[in-house]
């Protein structure tokens, strides 16, 4: 999985960017409900601890949940993109509503959330599980393209929606392959984070430092390193 | 910090009710922004995940930005409650609209999201940072009481409140002396969460285990114990 | 129907408590419409105006539409609670979304605006009429039973709930054994109305006297006892 | 009060329209709280009953907390306005925004509920009480006037509002002076009602009979005659 | 279309009224879609701007879509009323909720962006397009007639609705026809918009001059007339 | 105007990329109210559909209320985006509450109705006019500059803000200038719709053509060359 965000990214990045695709150091394979979301959350927030180390220009956080999103923002002066919210914001420049094609029905209600709190919730007509489960998509083959296709079309009919978000930092490398074949925008969200951060940089706008996005308060941990 | 949560619920919980008070087995002394709320959320569903192990008629998270709430539900049959939420359903019981006074201003935002996500967004009518922060609550002495009284006066006046919610679990003390001086109901959010999970447990209301509360899928973890 | 929420309410309140339950002097036999409301309404104010002669602690009324609430909540000093508001809190603490099964069609609206009004708007998936008039769920055989089954069952498979919510006092008898058949937590208003009174009184808060639950003013009323 | 609506009902209907204003058998001489709204919505339903017996074109209900609107419109064939409903959609249709200036500050409440429920939340930029006594309307002198006049004032620069609504039945009489003060569109609500309300009969359209405004059920009343 | 429009206007005005159809000096023959409106809307203020030369006391820009209806109100003193905003007011008066039977589907969202900038988000349960193009509405024949009562049957059946808004000008000649044959409240937006109109002109109310609708400001245009 | 957006375009554009800035045929020379607008959008979506001779990658509407915005997509394969647009969407990637410093107050208007339509109604947390015309802004000399930065230190603080938003194109010049004043990310919109469009050009993503979007219906033209 990590291996396929890498070369999705590096596939987009401009030229002459340096990518550095980073695992948790702890926590779940895949991400299917909300206990493996809270660790998970946890796990990318301390790689963006140390983030600080090398001084990136732009992270992206490559899971459709964007765990640990608001944490990320606190702990770096980068802007800090996650996928959802990066596919959402891109889908909304092509089309007046999208579906979302996602995994397990149960995780819907995480997109779901993560559309309210963003205000996609007009634009977004639709959040659909496939039931594929996230470690299948690793490689995707012939039958798991279909009926994400499938999906995708059903979508694109009862919500009246002009462009697909896929919901799943997995589903990268089917992308253009199912823009193709729907003749609809679809849009990924590791690529639309990648281009996304790279305009911010760009545009030399970081995160706020002013407000709730300010560093960390240097504060004493217990069985973890904190923030300093 | 976590005696005197100990104090508040075992003040409250009907006869003959046994209260576990746990901590984290890691995470930060206080939780004064997104980035400590993070950590904070893992080592709660933690706890939730190893309390399996006696099976408790109902969990309370006692930090005001519930955090871990959802991935908590997952890991539990029984209720589990957040004390911020708690708060909220209690003052929306007893006055048309109500404010909260709360510790740092930049936590404010987190309170917010929870507002929202709740659908509390008419009711609470404000939400108000004194700056004190968490951990001089402990000792409440007269000067850090009088600070929230003002505030608390404040926003009653400005936001044409009726009641006034603590936002912090370290406020609990303060509650029944906080309301005899501002003459409207003051909730404490430790002390509605023990009643409201005791209300659950009397309907013999446990959490749904259809749909995305149900139990986490078995999964590996890496550097964690997982659910399993 | 006066009887069966009496049996529901001692069934569900904690030992020691008493439990007063007084029909309206005037008004419908069922509420199965906006006029029957209106009228409802105005007897149930009055049953709370001639209850300070005996100072409850806590007030339940006991109409899934919930009429007269905020009269109610003027004329009282102890905390007021509609079983359609109860309702709904319960559900959300231990579903992410839930469903109301309910009376009439007709009287769907009246349910909807509720949820409109708590601010469940999100939470509350859908409002399903079994269209079963409200007396004959005095006595709910197997057949009324059944259905109100099969309608709750769509109402989970459709809305995607976690949770059903009984629209009507009268469904309190079946509330137990519906959940026990459904797999999912199943609330009655008049039990958790019950239970969620009992919680406030033991946080020793009551209504609000600020604002606009403070006591009607002393005026003038024809044809009618007002508040003096 | 009911004299001074009759006055402008009449003042403002087409030539040849027949009005007739009639009060409540029962209830407070004036509305300024829920417990007022909740006995008079009831008293309102009883004269819109009983107005079957001449069977008017168009009902007008001059409270500006449009009691019992829903119930009365059950009750009748013809179309059925408040005169808070009235005004809100008037003022809508002549500035982007606009303030509403009530009596009594707790009564603001009732206008904030109807602003809500009927979709005006971003049209009606604030609801500002006078805290003059309903009953002190009647003869509405020259201090009375200045008081009015100078929180409309207000309102229009804190709210950048474009137009007035009038919160009370008893304001009317000072509508067209108020609007030559101010150089605003003032809008009285019961003589905005009475012209909506004869648009509708232009317009053939009656309150619909699908649906939750069907006329009420046949049904047993106690102590008070139904809609039989 | 204009013709028809013209008709619909005059057959609903009240005695005595003066009315002047005007068609725009440029634009598309119908309107079906955001190109075609956004050119429809240019021309609809030319025509206001040039309507100062004639005052009129009302102006109703007869398109379901109400193009330029925000400049339109600058150049005006008096009241200005689109008919897609009169016949949602017009339906919210006499139904819980309504559905809008329209022409192509793909101006849909047209309608969906009005309902939500106008606050009728909860009243408008479903906009339905029946594809029958605009300028075939002209001679709206027995066959075009079925298809609309199909689909206005479906959409109160689906949307749970208690009346019908026509969604487009070509379709006021058939609105009496639909309502008999219907049996709810059918409103065409040309006489809905015409009453209200009169009925502003009765009340005195204007455009207000304040804010955002004041006179446009002075200013230099090249290659059209501006304001001056 | 047209001069200093080009500028600002050409000094964010990637290497390579070649600007072409184009003024409207007709229209005002600065836009500063509804009717203005509606004229410009007419101006811009006929400068779209001529620039189907070049095929540009991606279109930019350099004017702060997006005019046209939803015409211009349906009459172009690649993508379009608005500078209101384009601020806000950078504005929320960065802060969790944006404030906006534009032109005249009376066009806050504008921009709010953009807000909510475009689901930034909860980041958006204040809309500040300066009152300066915008054809001032073309020299931006030190009075200028320190009253646009006194009304955003203002709004920071008010509105509780963690960035600012520039709501004219005019403003482009002060952009980096203000950053650095200000400690605080300032949004010019110019630069960030121009590297958005760039990203959906690497993400190979156009407009959708399918549903609202899809390309204008041929259709006969008066007074004006049509799609065709």
């Amino acid at each position: 999985m990590t291996h396929s965000i890498d070369v999705a990214a590096r596939a987009i990045a401009a030229a002459g960017t340096e990518i550095r695709t980073v695992s948790g150091a702890f926590g779940p394979l895949s991400i299917e409900g909300h206990f493996d979301e809270v660790i998970a959350a946890a796990a990318v927030v301390e790689q963006v601890r140390d983030a600080r180390d090398w001084s990136p220009d732009g992270i992206v956080i490559a899971c459709f949940g964007d765990p640990g999103l608001d944490g990320a923002r606190e702990a770096s002066d980068a802007p800090v993109l996650g996928i959802a919210e990066a596919a959402f914001h891109a889908a909304s420049m092509v089309a007046t509503g999208f579906s979302v094609v996602t995994t397990m029905s149960r995780t819907c209600i995480i997109a779901e959330h993560l559309v309210q709190r963003y205000g996609f919730g007009r634009a977004c007509r639709g959040i659909h599980g496939t039931d594929i489960p996230v470690l299948e998509l690793e490689d995707c083959n012939g039958e798991t393209f279909e009926q994400m296709v499938q999906v995708a079309e059903q979508a694109l009919e009862r919500d009246r929606s002009g462009a697909i978000v896929l919901g799943c930092a997995g589903m990268a490398s089917a992308c253009q392959t199912m823009q193709q074949r729907l003749g609809v925008p679809v849009i990924d969200g590791v690529a639309a984070a990648v281009t996304f951060a790279q305009a911010l940089a760009t545009l030399k706008v970081g995160t706020s430092k002013r407000g709730d996005y300010a560093r960390p308060l240097p504060k004493a941990y217990v069985g973890w390193r904190g923030w300093d």
